[in-house]
């Protein structure tokens, strides 16, 4: 679509840029890195570049874990990227020089109650079935992994493959690297597309996606508790626990600092309120599972809102009707898992030959094009003639 | 021991202040309005008023529900000081045109289970054979007062005479009330006593108070939820509600703005980390007596020291060696409801004929005093002579 030309070290060009990206979280800025060091220009739209979902999000990444029934070929999507991760941490780390939290300890799952683990251990069979890792352990040897679990936990199963980042520290490793690249940021927010002027234009903006294309990205609200091992040391649990307590599920993903993520409601609704009744029972199914975490100190509170799609499915591709528009968005519960095959493929929809990758096929954007073809309000709006005047 | 002279209505002179109160907490100021009302030159020193055990603090004015065993002469004093609330708050009032969230709906006292409720009757019964207006309900006469109560709440009895403000609220009143009447903040922390120079020193400095007197006043953690009800409009409940859940003791308090207070742990540690497990049983045991405190927003978790003595009531009067020190402290979690009683007492200790009010007797901070007569650390300091640089 569009070609490179060598990175300039120097100051940016007053030119229209190559590549405008609407959305400076971890999609926005992995695309922005990719591009800019293929020599493209390229500018991030956001004027709190990392505050969305991903300021939120607990970084697990987790194809095996998050392979739900009906969902097969996001299952695809995921187990693909998570396979591109080890890769990409290492290439980001070696560009930033910054640690971004990636672990590999694996996931356990496990359940609480006899009826608990019966739930979990169909969703582990289908996951087998789909041929994931997905290794049942007797009791024994879940606390021979994971001590701390509580004695009632009956029974439990290991995603080695499931492993995590750290959201916070992964999104100002990926505008580093998309700076040191030569992208710019113009912290400033993107109300049309419209106004944006550029060779193309990459939409990742999260819930924000909805009123800049008319595509059906809706907020999922998620509500998330960051704890703290006492005595500044680090927690007693050393993998990602995903668990169902008493019907509630719930996650804990450790942290070397000390901190511990637990998560996360998913509630159809828009508000960023904490509610009394979210925050009993992840502390309930929290405390249930590693009944440490009771000691721990609660030091934040927060909701996010994932931008959720019709069919969970990210939306990647161009918009219809506007081939020099492209879609990154709608990656729900899965952004941080979906980052590096979305930057890669995004990226090489912009500098290839233009034909995209069979991978994209189920997730273009025109799945939900009604009859006509167009995307909602996405027929509103036009490019403006070129000038040079953004910077 | 002072008397007063016609209140001034010009710039303070630069002059030794009769009256210097250390710590600008509810006693503080309130101490400093009633003397400075009767035309003493009173200074308040704090680097950051209010900001103690009263920010934390709930606001229960709860003579009857605070009457535990073996504290007759501290319930003698929180119900004259309970009695003396209604002027108190009428005054204040009119002295500053400022609401402080005064409410006379009365505490309901439940208990979730047989256990909680058998628990609760055994102190109910010792709070009636003490001739506090303690009335048993019936389960439908509990429903009639209060409808969001669980159906689970056993039952429950009416102390009509426990009543409610805001401390944060009640604070910025004092304060006004005392600078309007003349009294001036100086906004730094006092490390010795013998740094003051005032005709006569009032320490009310919460758990600063061991550290500048050797008193034993230690502290004793609280931690505190505050919750607002959904949609901007007022609690679903209009008493104060104290209960046992479950073995857990939590009370909740509604205000007119829609804030409820939740609270609280009583824990013998001097940190103000929030913990989860906490927080877990607050949330829990105020769900399971108020199912609708589910649905409200989690604003505020918070932790905060109260002023601990060995017998857990206050200490009020001249520090033993030093006649012009008058200690007001160690007011536990008695803070709110024994301001009134404490400013009278103090003031009347400063401005009277130097003998105190029968009332003072078992509070006087002698009783702590070791065989010598010397409160420990209160021994190391002595008054600097007289100079008039203070401002």
């Amino acid at each position: 679509m569009l070609t490179g030309r060598p990175a300039t070290t120097g100051p940016v060009p007053q030119r229209r840029p190559d590549v405008a990206v609407v959305g400076g979280g971890p999609i926005g800025w992995a695309v922005a890195w990719r591009c800019a060091v293929r020599g493209l220009r390229v500018v991030v739209h956001d004027p709190a570049p990392g505050s969305g979902a991903s300021h939120v999000a607990a970084g697990m990444l987790a194809p095996v874990a998050e392979a739900y029934f009906g969902e097969r070929e996001l299952t695809g999507l995921l187990t693909e990227s998570a396979g591109r991760w080890p890769g990409f941490a290492a290439e980001l780390t070696e560009a930033t020089g910054t640690d971004i939290g990636y672990r590999t300890e694996g996931t356990l799952m496990v359940g609480l109650t006899a009826d608990d683990l019966a739930e979990a251990r169909r969703l582990w069979a289908y996951q087998q079935g789909l041929g994931l890792p997905v290794t049942p352990l007797r009791p024994s040897q879940l606390r021979e992994r994971e001590p701390a679990l509580a004695p009632r936990v009956r029974g439990g199963a290991l995603a080695a493959t499931d492993h995590q980042v750290d959201p916070r520290r992964l999104v100002p490793a990926l505008r580093l690297a998309a700076e040191r690249a030569g992208a710019v940021l113009v912290a400033e927010p993107v109300r049309r597309l419209s106004d944006v002027t550029a060779g193309v234009t990459v939409v990742a903006a999260g819930c924000g996606v909805a009123a800049l294309t008319g595509l059906p990205v809706r907020p999922v609200k998620g509500q998330v508790l960051r704890l703290r091992a006492p005595d500044g040391g680090p927690p007693g649990f050393r993998h990602v626990i995903r668990g169902y307590a008493d019907g509630e599920h719930v996650y804990l993903v450790p942290r070397d600092s000390g901190e511990v993520v637990v998560g996360a409601t998913v509630e159809e609704r828009s508000d960023l309120d904490v509610c009394a009744g979210a925050v009993l029972r992840l502390l309930r199914a929290a405390v249930d599972l590693l009944p440490e975490i009771a000691e721990y100190d609660l030091v934040e509170t927060l909701a996010g809102l994932r931008p959720g799609t019709p069919d969970n499915a990210p939306i990647l591709g161009p918009l219809p009707g506007h081939p020099d528009v492209l879609v990154a968005a709608g990656h729900h519960r899965h952004g941080i898992v979906l980052t590096p095959v979305t930057a890669d493929l995004i990226t090489e929809l912009i500098t290839g030959d233009g034909s995209p990758h069979t991978l994209l096929a189920p997730f273009r954007p025109d799945r939900f094009a009604d009859a006509s073809g167009v995307v909602g309000a996405a027929s509103t709006f036009s490019h403006p003639t070129e000038d040079d005047s953004w910077n």
